[in-house]
């Protein structure tokens, strides 16, 4: 069977239209974002809209549970849909939601977005005080039922002692090197060598401002980022997270940045001149474009069977050893 | 492999003491009750403390998702929970969380519990008008996603056009016929024979209220009704659905009987003399009894196979047709 594609990252406006693009450009699995700010109960709702999507095209899409999933998505020509929380609020104050989010489908979690959650310290804020109390009980909890943690918008110690306290492998999944590109959001070498030296992935993200150079990188300038990234922390542990936006309103960007916790606006990565969605780069737009990427990848030093592990066959082999309860 | 033992409903005050009595009396499957007058919220915390009971006592019991969960609790000598609702206040105004509540586990569902619900009449209410549009709509979803409508709490019109309406076999989990004892929870000839002929089932209810003399009531006397009922209606269409409540408190009568529908007390089955659960008859105390009422049925011109069905394989078969999504 050839090589899977995987996207470990979108939150899309999904529609019918994206599910025909996802199936065009051949890709066998999504980790959509299912969550910023929702509450357990408004999550709940957002499961249900998947739901009726699932009911009217089956033919494209269908509910990811476990690795097999992608196995028979490529067998089909459809694409499995796996969930991901990028905030922690889902699980409110109870423990107990870890695993009924996981019996729901849920199989990602990051512990916090950008500002201190219940459970550890976000990107944005001034002082990083670790894991909390709730954290570290969280995370016991993740590892056991087969919910990753993923630390994509937490701070450098939070991020540091989720790698430590984690007894499974975890994730970033939608993030780029500082050392390519020092944004906040991007990791620390320090961080990326802690998250891979104990089996867990990165996943490489094509959002703008994760980008050196904004929305005019170049496609070459990506994957020899992606090539050097190689070279530090081994071709396996690496993969694509896009954070693809498509079709999402600005609107929906300050809810991301915003959600009810605050009454005055913040831009996060972006400013008040250039508020909304970047322009996203030429050779990216969505879900036809992974092909650039693959082709961009082979005109660097990385293998074949590498390029076909960071297009895919990493995460699966990630989603094999992660989602069930621990053995 | 012997005959499945199941018992199709009980609400016990659950400890691991019952889950011992479960293991000890041989049995395979309980269909437990996890809400009465809960809202969505608050019946996920009734899963959050089963889940922590599963995670517990992993050597008693496990959540039961179909039928061939029981098949592995008879190899592992373990007691398979399925779960539902007796009321469908869980599901709120949202046809959408009909399918969230089975992907939670939730295989069977009452219309109405006594009371005019909005989707159908409860067997207390002086008019009963039937399935309603919203009713309609919930046991199509109910049939497309495999939850079994359970009318044992219904009048009797809206029972009627239950049966008439589901596509699939629809059961009552819990009563005894109207012509042994005329409680108004128990069931009129019209109605087992229209849910009988239509393929589904009927859990004959060991609850005092529902016997003839109460808790005076023979096991002959019982074991002879379902002799009757098995010629009526076929004995491959009878079960066994206890309404166990072992040890809860008199307040939880009041719960079951009241919820948060009335200030005033309503005493249901009971009376202002009598208003708490009444005795159990000397042959069924909890999980430790059904050897007896095996035994009282087999003294009946019933066959063994007969018997072996009524304890437990009839259910099994029912479990086998209704869980999954309609093929």
């Amino acid at each position: 069977m050839r090589a899977p594609l995987i996207d470990n990252l979108q939150y899309a406006n999904f529609s019918p239209r994206i599910f025909e693009e996802m199936h065009d450009g051949g890709v066998d699995a999504v980790h959509v974002t299912i969550a910023y700010h929702e509450s357990f109960r408004e999550m709940v709702l957002n499961l249900e809209r998947w739901n009726r999507w699932f009911e009217q095209h089956p033919d494209l899409i269908f509910k990811g549970r476990g690795a097999e999933c992608v196995r028979r998505a490529q067998a089909d020509g459809r694409t499995a849909i796996f969930f991901g929380f990028q905030n922690p609020s889902p699980i409110e104050d109870d423990i107990g939601l870890v695993e009924i989010c996981h019996q729901l489908g849920v199989r990602f979690m990051q512990l916090t977005y950008n500002n201190q959650s219940l459970l550890a310290t976000g990107c944005y804020e001034d002082d990083d005080t670790g894991l909390t109390r709730m954290g570290r009980q969280v995370v016991t909890e993740m590892n056991r039922v087969g919910m990753v943690v993923d630390m994509s918008h937490s701070a450098e110690r939070s991020t540091l002692e989720a790698i430590d306290h984690s007894t499974r492998p975890i994730a970033i999944t939608h993030a780029n090197p500082a050392w390519w590109h020092g944004a906040l959001r991007n990791k620390s070498d320090t961080v990326l060598r802690a998250l891979t030296e104990a089996g867990g992935m990165v996943g490489f993200s094509i959002y703008p401002h994760h980008l050196a150079g904004g929305s005019d990188c170049s496609l070459s300038s990506f994957c020899q980022m992606v090539e050097e990234a190689s070279r530090r922390y081994g071709a396996d542990r690496l993969g694509i997270g896009s954070d693809l936006c498509q079709d999402q309103p600005d609107s929906i960007v300050e809810w991301m940045r915003v959600g009810r916790w605050s009454k005055q606006m913040d831009y996060g990565e972006g400013s008040a001149d250039n508020p909304g969605f970047p322009a996203m780069p030429d050779w990216f737009g969505g879900n036809l474009d992974f092909g650039n990427i693959r082709n961009g990848l082979l005109e660097t030093s990385l293998t074949e069977d590498e390029v076909d592990g960071i297009m895919g066959g990493n995460w699966l082999r990630f989603y094999e050893d992660s989602f069930g309860a621990r053995p």
